[in-house]
């Protein structure tokens, strides 16, 4: 077989469209999460991130999404949940629930605003009622969750298998 | 719509059969990498990851998974790499190179070992002719790459959608 030869920094994939997938982020505790899930996010070509409270991004961990995603800072969610919902964004919580649905077999919609959990609390009980969908990732041992980030960065993951070009 | 109730510490997915799936991680940076790609790892149901060096998980961290998984340590990976494919082990590397295949295509074999690259450097040349494939994360923004720990998680995931019962 021919060798491997290392390609890295290739030039990105190219999306037909836009992507059209927010990531929604509750005061969290860390800014490490934070940036990490940026990281992700601009990895995976979103362009727009809403982050609560203190929220900002690390240079050392989000990278050049710092530069690639404009991050919105609202104080509280519910409003800008409303006016998401308003733009026509199916709200889907990841997150652990009733009523969570697998990720292995959840079919995004385009316009989706994925709305992720604080990493101690999850995503608060008002904020679950203001929800269109949730979805879980499959755990098969222990610890009986992921990290919020790579939760997070699983769900674009998925996200962008099913709209490998936006 | 009926509300949706946080349901955290559920009861595990159960496994039909136990995962066919090691985890294998060259010398790394950073036991934080190590330890989250342990956690992620233990969610996955993995039972079995080979690293190298000073590997070793931060409880903080990787939480259950130091007990659920069992780490070896070895010196170098070459030998580890033989014996695993004499095991019948399908040696995947996670890394971009000239002949990576899309993680969104790729047909993981069930007895996989999945080998991952040092942050910095990736998965060095000689490891590199050891690999029977390799597979890539389709990136569409900035940054260029994921953080090696996401990716794992990610390619974990991405097994597990495939083999969703083991």
């Amino acid at each position: 077989m021919d060798d491997f030869i290392q390609q890295r920094h290739q030039p990105p994939t190219k999306l037909a469209v836009p992507r059209e997938l927010v990531v929604v982020c509750p005061p969290m505790r860390s800014n490490i999460n934070v940036s990490r899930i940026a990281r992700a996010a601009g990895c995976c070509g979103v362009r727009r991130m809403i982050c609560c409270g203190t929220a900002r991004l690390l240079a050392k961990i989000a990278r050049d999404s710092r530069e690639a995603i404009e991050l919105e800072v609202h104080r509280t969610l519910l409003p800008v949940l409303a006016r998401l919902r308003a733009e026509g964004y199916q709200l889907v919580g990841l997150e652990q629930t009733s009523l969570s649905e697998s990720l292995f077999t959840f079919p995004f919609r385009r316009r989706t605003a994925l709305v992720v959990g604080n990493e101690r609390t999850g995503i608060e009980p008002e904020v679950l009622k203001a929800l269109d969908r949730a979805v879980e990732i499959p755990i098969y041992g222990r610890p009986d969750s992921h990290n919020v980030a790579t939760a997070t960065a699983i769900a674009l993951y998925e996200y962008c298998r099913q709209y490998p070009s936006g």
